[in-house]
C-alpha cells in the first residue's frame, strides 16, 4: 500500500482534532502577551519615567494587537470549516497540523515586528509568514471541501471560495511589499487584511435560531 | 449584504467558544506565576539570605493573587453568562474575542504592578485595564440579553443587571486613583473590588439540586 | 441574602469545571521544564563541557520529576472526587479555583529547589507548598462529601478518608523539617509521599470492565 | 490488597484522560517555539544585518521543525491507541502520566539541539530522549492491547504491532550515534524517523466514510 493510500485511511474523530486544535489557538494567543515585558526603569518610584518607557512599547502593543486580530480571525474561519467535514482522515489530521505548525510559529515574527518596526526585513517577514498561513488554511479548507465534504452541505458552497481566499495571500504580501517603503503602511495593510474574511463566507441566508442548536452538555 | 448584516449570520457552536475560552482562562491564570521568578542570592546555602529574598517578593505575590481571583471570577462569570445564550452568532464570537484580548493582557499589569509597588503608574495602569475588562464583559453580557437571551430564562433576568455592574468598573476607577495617595488603598481596593461579584446574581432562588443537572458525558 | 447563602446557590456544569482544571493542570505539568534551561558553555562543540554541564542540573531534573509526580497524582484525585459531585454550586467552583490557585505555583517552589538545593529554606518552602495543596484538595473532597455527594455513592466513602489525608500533610511537614537536617532526607521524603494516594482509595472491589463505561462521544 | 491490585482498580473516563493529553500535546507544540528568540543586532533599521541573524537561527529552526512533526505524529498515535481501550484503569492514566512527562521533556532537547548544533553530545541527546519517548509509548501501547482491548477490535490488532515498533527505537538511537560522526547525518536521522509512522498501522481496509462517525455535539 503506497503512503498515499495510507494518508487516505483512517476516521479520526473531529472532536479530538479540534480539542488539539482549540488548545494551539488558546496558547498561540496567550503567549503572544509575554512578548510585552515589564519595561526596565531606572527611578522606580517616578511614574513620568514608567509612562515613557510604556509609550515606548507602542509598537509591541500594535504588533501584539493585530496578530491576536489575525489568529482569532484564523480560529474563526478554523471552526467553520472544520464544521464542513464529515470525519478526518490521517490526510486532514496532517494538514491541520501543518497549519497549527505555522499558527505556533506567529509569536515569534511578531516579537519580531514590534522589537524592530522600522526594519523592512522584520516587515516584511510577518506579512510572508501570514501569507504562508492563510495558503496553507486555503489547503486545509480545499481538501475538506474535495474530500470529506459532508454531503447535505454540498450545494452551499461557493464554488469559487478557494481562488477568492487568494486576495488575502495577496493582501499580505503586499503588507510585505510596503514594509521597505514606510512602517506605517505595513502596519496599515497587516491590519486591514483580516478584515476580508472577518467571518466566514457564510453558505446561506441569515440563520434564525433554533433552540435545538445547542449541545446538550 | 453590510458587514454589520455579516456580523449577525452564523451559528456556532457553543462548547468550541467556551472550550476556546476556557483554554484561555486556563492558560492566563497558569501563566501569572511565570513572573515570580526565582530570586538570585549570593550565597546558595543561606537560608536567611533566601528568606529575605523572597519576602521582597511580597508585591509580587500580591499582584498575583489579587489578579488570580480577579480573572477566576472572569471565568464563573463569563460561565454564567454563556450559560443564558442560546447559540453564538459570528458577533458574539468577535465580542468574546475582544474579551478574551484584554484577559490576555492581565499578566502585563499583573507584573507592572508586581515590580513597580510603589510606582503610582504602575498602580492606576492595573486599575484601568481591569475596568476595560469589566466593561467588555458587560458588553459581551449585555448582547447576549439582548440578541441571543435562551426564551425561557427571559422572565428571571434583572433588567438592571448590566447598569448594576458599573460599580466594577468605578471601583476599579477609584483603585486607579489611589494609587496616587498611596499604593496599600490602591491594593485594597483591588482586592475588594471582585467581591462585589464574587458570584454571578443568580436568576431566581436557591436552585435545588438536580440528578439530572450533570452531563453524561 | 447573606454570602454565604449565595456561594451555596448556582449549578454549574462539571464539565466546565473540569475543563478549565485539566487545561491548569495540563500547562502546570508542562511549564515545570521551563525551568531547566539549555546550559551556557564555552567551547559549543566540546561534548564533555555540555554532559559535565548537564549532569551539574540534577538537582533540576529531580525536583522536576519530584514535582511532575506530584501533579499528576493531585490530578487522578482530582478527577475522582469531582465523579463523587452531583453538580457544582459557587462554593465547590471557589474551592476549587483556591485548589487550583496553588497547583499553579508549584513551579515556583520546584524551580526553587532545583536552583538552591542545598540550602534548607528552599528544600522547607517546597513541602510547605505542597502541604497547603493537599490541605486544599481535603477542603474540596470534604465539601463534596458533606453537601454534593451524588446519593448512590454514599454508601460506599470511607467515612475516614479526610482524616486519612493528614498522613500526606504530615509527610510533607516532615519533609520540610528534614531539609534542615540532609537535602537527600528532604528529596526522599517529597519522593516517598505523593505514593500514599498515588490510586484514589476505590471505594469498593476491583472493578470489572463495563462496555458502557466509554463515553459515546 | 497490593500496590499492583490497586493500579488494576478504577474506571476512569477516556474523554478526560484525552482532555488532559490534548493539552498536553497542544502546550509542548505551541512551547517549542519559544526556543526561537528575536536576535538582537546592533542597528535595528539595517534588513541586512536582521536577515543574517534570522540566517544564524537556521539550527533552531530546523530542530523545531523536527520536534514539531515528531510531537505531532505522538499525538495521531496516541489518538489511534487511545482509541482502542474501552476504559483506563489506574495503571493506563500512570503509563499515560509517563509518557506525557517526556512529551513535556521534548522543548528541552529541542533547544540544546538548536544551540549547539555540532556537539555530538547535544545531537545524541535528542535521539536518546526520543528513543524513551517511542518505547515509553510502546509500553502504554502494549498495555491497552493486552488489558483493555475492546473485544470487538480483537481480531483486527497486528500481533506483532509492538516488537515493529522497535524500528522507531533503532533509529533514533542510530541518529544518536551518527551525532558524533557529522551533524546533518543525525539531523536526517532524526527527520526521517517519524515517518515509520506518519500513520498508525491501520487494522483493517481504507475505511469508508460514515455519516454517524461524526460526534453529535
Amino acid at each position: 500500500m503506497s503512503l498515499f493510500d495510507r494518508f487516505r485511511r483512517g476516521q479520526l474523530k473531529l472532536n479530538r482534532i479540534e480539542a488539539l486544535s482549540d488548545g494551539v489557538f488558546a496558547i498561540v494567543l496567550t503567549l503572544l502577551v509575554l512578548d510585552l515585558k515589564v519595561p526596565a526603569i531606572t527611578h522606580g518610584r517616578d511614574p513620568v519615567e514608567l509612562v515613557t518607557a510604556l509609550a515606548g512599547m507602542l509598537p509591541n502593543l500594535v504588533s501584539w494587537l493585530i496578530s491576536f486580530i489575525i489568529v482569532a480571525k484564523f480560529w474563526l474561519n478554523h471552526h467553520h470549516v472544520m464544521g464542513l467535514a464529515l470525519y478526518s482522515d490521517y490526510a486532514l489530521a496532517w494538514l491541520n497540523a501543518l497549519f497549527l505548525m505555522f499558527q505556533t510559529f506567529v509569536p515569534l515574527p511578531t516579537a519580531l515586528m514590534g522589537a524592530y518596526p522600522d526594519n523592512p526585513a522584520a516587515l516584511s517577514v510577518f506579512g510572508l509568514v501570514m501569507a504562508l498561513n492563510t495558503l496553507l488554511f486555503m489547503i486545509l479548507h480545499r481538501y475538506i471541501l474535495r474530500h470529506l465534504l459532508r454531503p447535505e452541505l454540498r450545494d452551499e458552497q461557493d464554488p469559487l471560495v478557494i481562488r477568492k481566499s487568494f486576495i488575502g495571500v495577496a493582501s499580505y504580501l503586499v503588507g510585505a511589499a510596503l514594509g521597505w517603503v514606510h512602517p506605517v503602511l505595513a502596519f496599515a495593510a497587516y491590519f486591514i487584511t483580516p478584515w476580508f474574511f472577518i467571518v466566514p463566507a457564510a453558505p446561506g441566508p441569515a440563520a434564525s435560531p433554533h433552540p435545538d442548536s445547542r449541545p446538550a452538555g
